[in-house]
């Protein structure tokens, strides 16, 4: 039985569910024995161009633009720092890892980092939507389950 | 990071992407470190009440009811047979392994073997059918994602 070096991605964003899949991929798919597996940790971040717009179609100041694109880095920043604070709770601190940041529609998004950085592995949370809920805003990790080049790991908060 | 040992499910059919899915499940998931990790091989045969009756509605005899039971019984064998043959081709035959057969339809036999069974992740392979198909058929690994009780590795064939 002989185990390449995995390189491992998780999609995570500011949710519950996906802190939860994180530990669950520290604690079972990133070996304890030493090994080069890689940790990719992936965030998406909306694209910018959706702010530039407000609902009734006039065009934001700069001010206001540059308040987003502030909050929406200031988001990434304390979603990785949640993502960190996991990884000293599982005394987790020697991994290999890398952090990504993604900008567009998460589902493509991630789907593209799967090639772009070539994982061997893809890990998701899942929100659990009800049925609505699911057909309106469609499921990323129904998405990528069924497109992303890899195989994936979905993941549900017990 | 302590590793607690792991109950994984794999859930196996006729087809070539079950069994591509469990080669990877033993190569990714089952570590290769001495442990109590246990491997539950799960196979589901149809219910036998669909073949009491044919297309036309008509009761099947005794002895078709017989021969189609024997090639439901065959058909499990074979696929059992196949699933071992990887084990050996991979050199992992010290795997602490159980073969479970279930009947039923399988997306709900899988989902309540889980619970059954204890299983801490559960492994699929996925037929990538596609939009039409899988609207009609709808889709084994789909509902168990969504609705088996422990995270699910979707391991599609490359």
């Amino acid at each position: 039985m002989e185990k390449k070096d995995q390189r491992i991605m998780v999609a995570i964003d500011e949710s519950q569910e996906s802190m939860y899949a994180l530990s669950w991929c520290i604690t079972n798919l990133i070996s304890d024995t030493p090994s080069n597996n890689k940790l990719l940790l992936l965030y998406v971040r909306p694209p910018s161009a959706v702010y530039s717009l407000d609902a009734a179609g006039y065009v934001f100041n700069t001010d206001v633009v540059d308040a987003m694109e502030k909050y929406s880095m200031h988001l990434a920043n304390s979603v990785m720092e949640r993502a960190e604070a996991i990884f000293r709770n599982l005394n987790a601190t020697n991994i290999n890892m890398e952090r990504v940041v993604g900008i567009g529609d998460a589902k493509n998004v991630i789907c593209r980092a799967v090639d772009k950085l070539k994982a061997d592995t893809l890990v998701m949370g899942t929100h659990g939507y009800g049925f609505f809920k699911r057909a309106l805003l469609g499921s990323v990790s129904d998405h990528c389950a069924k497109h992303a080049n890899c195989p994936v790991v979905i993941v549900k908060h017990p």
